[in-house]
C-alpha cells in the first residue's frame, strides 16, 4: 500500500535545497516544531471526538449514507444525459475539481463516455454565462442539483427560481419536479422547507461539514456519481490518507508537514502559496484548494489584544503552461511565494514525439522522448531553477491520476488546512468576513429588514464620482 | 464617442473612499505624480518613435497586414470546422481571452454559431489533456495554427511534431500540409525555415511585438478570425483607446492613472493585484492580464548598486463566484492586495428572477429583479465592503461586452503595463528569468551543447531525498 500513496516531496523547502539564505528548514528545526504539532494534534483529536471536524469522518461513511446518493444518480441517469449543478463556492468547486481531473480538461468539448451524464457546474448567476447555458440545454434531458446548506444563498436561489419557472413552462410542473434534487441541511433551511411543500428529493449536507470541506459528502458525491466516477475508490483513497493524517509525528503525517512548511514560510514573508499541478486536468483541483486555503486561513485575529490579519493568498497555476506566463515573476519577483507543485509519476496514455527534423539542433533532441518525459523534465527544471535562487517549493507526487489518488490529495489538503489553522491559532472553519458584503447586497436588493444596510451602502458608494 | 469608452473608476483608491489609514490617493498626490508620468510619457513617446513598442501601433495596421490573415481564415473555414492553436503563454492567452469573452464561457459545451470555427487552444503539452484532445478530433475537419516566434519553444514544437506525424498518417502528407498554418518571425527561426522546405502558409509576428503583447497581431487575429469574431471592431476599440493612452495627463490617460495607482499601492505593501471581472466569460481576460502583469513587472533589478526584486503578483478571480471562495481572505487577510474589478453596464440578454416564494422573507426579495441587477449589486457591495476595511479597489467599467470594448480593455491594460514598468524603472518587455529553467530542461532532455546544464541539474536535484 505505501508505494501507492501520494508523496510529499519537500527537498526544496530544506536548507540543503535552498542554500544559505533561503530560510529553509533543517531536520533540527522540524524536530523542534513537533512540540507545536503535538498541541495541534491534541486539539484536532479533541475536535474530532466532539464531532466538530465532520470532513475527517466522511471517508468512513457507510452505505446508508451513500445509498440515497446512488439512487438519485441512477434515477436521474435513466432519463437525463446532463446534470447542471446550481451552487457556488464549496457547493461547486469540489465536483468541478474531481470531474475535470477524471473526465479531462476538454470534457465539455467532446462526448462523454457511455453511461455517464455530462456535468455542468453553473457557479455564477451573471446572465451572460448562465443565460448561454440555459439557452442551449435540452431541458427534457437535463436535471438540476440545487446545493445550498442554508437555502439562502442569493446566487444559487435566484438561479433555482429561474430554472424552476423555465422547467415548469417547458415541461409542466410535474416533469419539472422530477428533474430537481436538493442537497442541503438535514433539518433546516429554505430548501428543506420547499422539499416539504413539493415532492423534491433531498440529500443531506452533514451539519458539521462546511462548504469548502464538503466534496466527499453528497455535495460532491451526487454530481460525481452522475458523471460516472467511482465513489468507492475516491473514498478509499481519502480513507487511506485520513489514516496517515491521524498520526502524531511531523515526519509521518503529511498534513502536519505540509502545514508546518507553509506556516514556516508564511512567517518569513511568503504571503502567497502557488498551487501548480503539471497537468491541465488538475486546474480545477488548484481552484478548489484556493478556496480551502483562502477562506480557512484568511482571518482577522486578535492576538495579545492586537488585531492581526493572517492568511496566505493561494494562486492557481498550471505547468507547463504558466512557465510561459508566471515563472518570470516567480524567479525574479519579490521573495513572497511558496510554490506547491503537483506531479504525476504516470500520465496514463503517453504521446511519443516523432524523430523529425534531425538536422536542426534546436529540434532534434525532442524526437524519441515522450510528452510525459518533457513535462516531467520541465517540472524538475523549474523547481531546481527556483531553488537555485533561494525560492522554496514542495511537491505532491501522485502515482497516477484516478479516483483513489485524488481522494488522497483532497483529504491531505483538507487535513493540512485544519492543521495550519491550529498552528496559526485561528478558526479554520468559519468565514465571518463575507457577512458585510452579503448584507450590503441585501440592502441594495431591497430585502425587508435590511434598510439600515441600504443606507450604509449609499453612504459608502462612490460610483462614478472618481472616474476617467 | 466618449460615452462609449471603458471607464476607470477609482473612487476606492482615494482617501475619501478608503478613510484615514487606507493610504488612498488625494487629488494633490495625483497632481504631484504628474512629474513622474511626464518622464514616463517622454520615454514611451521616444520608444514608439524608435519602433520598440510595436503593440501600440497594431490597432493602426493596414489592410495588407490583415488580408493574409483573413485569407487563411477563409481558406481553413472552407474545409475545416475546428481550429486548434498550438502555442503557449502569449501565443495562447490572447485568443483564449477574446474567444471566451465573445463566444462565452460555455462555448465548448455547445454548438458554435453557423459559419464560425470552433477554437481549441492547446497550450499544455502534457499528454493527458493534449492526448484527450487529439483522440477526439475529426482530423479531416481540423486545422492547426502553430504559433512560436522563435520556433524553438519546446512545448509547442513537440506538439507540432506529434500533430504533423498524426495528420500525415491519417490523411497523407499533402492533406496534412493543407491543415497547417504557422505564425512566426517574418524572417528567422525554425518555423520560417520549415515553411521554406514544405508549402506551409506563414503569418508574421512583428519582431517588435513580444508574445504577451501580441493579441492584436496575427498571433491573436488568425484564431479570432477563424472563430468568427469581428477584427475591425476589435481593432477600432484598441485604436480609440490607444488615442486616449497617448495623452500626457494622468487624469486624461487611463493607462497612466492605472499604472500610478497600482504602483502607489505596490509601494505600500500591496504585492498582489487581483483581476476580478464580474462575468465568467471574462475569466480568460483575467488570465491574459495575469501573464502581462507578471512577466512584464516581475523583475530583478539593480538600483543604486543593490539588487531588488520587483513585481506584483496577479491573481485571476471571477465575481460573483469568488465571493464564495476568496473574499473572506480579501476582507480579513493581510493588507497585501489591490483589487481590479471589471463590470458591465449592460449584460446583454438578461434573465428575470420570477416572483416565487413570496411568503419566505429570505427569498421573496429576489423576485422581480434581474440576474444583472443581482450581479451588479454584489459587485458594488463587495467593493464597498472592502473599502470600509481600508482595502483599495478600482474598476474597469465596460459599457457592453463586444469586440469594440474588448479591444479597448486590451489596449488599456497593455499601455498601463508599459507605463508601470516606466514608473518602476524596469524593462517591461523582456523575461530573462525563464532562461535558467529552459536550459536545465534542455540538459535533462539531452540537447546537444547543454551537457553542463545537465550536470548542474543533477547537482541541484533532490528528488525523493526528502519525501514523506
Amino acid at each position: 500500500m505505501a508505494e501507492d500513496m501520494v508523496r510529499l516531496d519537500y527537498g526544496y523547502c530544506t536548507s540543503e535545497g535552498l542554500g544559505g539564505d533561503g530560510a529553509g528548514v533543517t531536520p533540527e528545526l522540524l524536530q523542534a516544531r513537533q512540540q507545536r504539532i503535538d498541541q495541534v494534534h491534541q486539539r484536532i483529536a479533541q475536535q474530532r471526538k466532539q464531532g466538530e471536524l465532520g470532513f475527517f469522518e466522511l471517508p468512513y461513511q457507510d452505505d446508508d449514507k451513500l445509498q440515497p446518493i446512488r439512487e438519485q444518480a441512477e434515477r436521474l441517469g435513466s432519463f437525463c444525459d446532463t446534470l447542471v449543478v446550481l451552487g457556488i463556492g464549496g457547493s461547486a468547486l469540489g465536483a468541478t475539481a474531481v470531474d475535470m481531473a477524471l473526465a479531462g480538461f476538454w470534457r465539455h468539448a467532446f462526448e462523454r463516455k457511455v453511461g455517464a451524464m455530462r456535468l455542468l457546474v453553473a457557479d455564477n448567476p451573471e446572465p451572460r454565462s448562465f443565460g448561454q447555458l440555459l439557452e442551449n440545454l435540452d431541458l427534457k434531458r437535463t436535471a438540476f442539483n440545487v446545493i445550498s446548506k442554508s437555502g439562502t444563498t442569493a446566487e444559487t436561489m435566484s438561479q433555482f427560481m429561474v430554472v424552476k419557472e423555465l422547467l415548469s413552462l417547458a415541461l409542466g410542473p410535474d416533469e419539472a419536479l422530477k428533474r430537481l434534487v436538493f442537497t442541503t441541511d438535514p433539518s433546516s433551511g429554505n430548501l428543506r422547507l420547499l422539499a416539504g411543500r413539493e415532492p423534491i428529493p433531498c440529500l443531506d449536507v452533514p451539519p458539521n461539514v462546511g462548504g469548502r470541506f464538503s466534496v466527499l459528502s453528497a455535495v460532491g458525491l451526487l454530481p460525481l456519481a452522475c458523471a460516472g466516477h467511482d465513489l468507492d475508490a475516491l473514498l478509499a483513497g481519502a480513507r487511506d490518507m485520513a489514516e496517515r493524517c491521524s498520526l502524531p509525528g511531523i515526519l509521518e503525517n503529511p498534513a502536519y508537514l505540509f502545514a508546518t512548511l507553509a506556516v514556516h514560510f508564511m512567517n518569513r514573508g511568503r504571503n502567497i502559496l502557488v498551487m501548480m499541478p503539471y497537468c491541465s486536468d488538475l486546474f480545477g483541483l488548484a481552484q478548489w484548494f484556493a478556496q480551502l486555503w483562502a477562506e480557512s486561513l484568511g482571518k482577522a485575529h486578535t492576538l495579545d489584544g492586537e488585531l492581526v490579519n493572517l492568511g496566505q493568498t493561494p494562486v492557481a497555476a498550471v505547468g507547463t503552461t504558466d512557465q510561459h506566463s508566471q515563472v518570470q515573476l516567480y524567479m525574479e519577483g519579490p521573495l513572497d511565494k511558496l510554490v506547491c507543485f503537483v506531479t504525476l509519476d504516470d500520465y496514463g496514455n503517453d504521446l511519443e514525439i516523432p524523430r523529425l527534423y534531425q538536422d536542426i539542433d534546436s529540434l532534434s533532441y525532442l524526437g524519441g522522448h515522450t510528452m510525459a518525459e518533457l513535462t516531467q523534465a520541465e517540472a524538475r527544471a523549474t523547481a531546481a531553477a527556483l531553488a537555485s535562487q533561494g525560492r522554496p517549493s514542495l511537491a505532491l507526487r501522485m502515482p497516477r491520476l484516478d479516483e483513489y489518488h485524488l481522494g488522497q490529495v483532497l483529504m491531505l489538503l483538507e487535513a493540512a488546512t485544519v492543521a495550519a489553522g491550529g498552528l496559526l491559532k485561528i478558526n479554520p472553519l468559519d468565514q465571518p468576513g463575507v457577512e458585510l458584503g452579503k448584507v450590503l447586497t441585501y440592502g441594495l436588493m431591497g430585502r425587508k429588514g435590511f434598510e439600515e444596510q441600504a443606507r450604509r451602502m449609499e453612504a459608502l458608494d462612490l460610483s462614478g464620482k472618481y472616474q476617467l
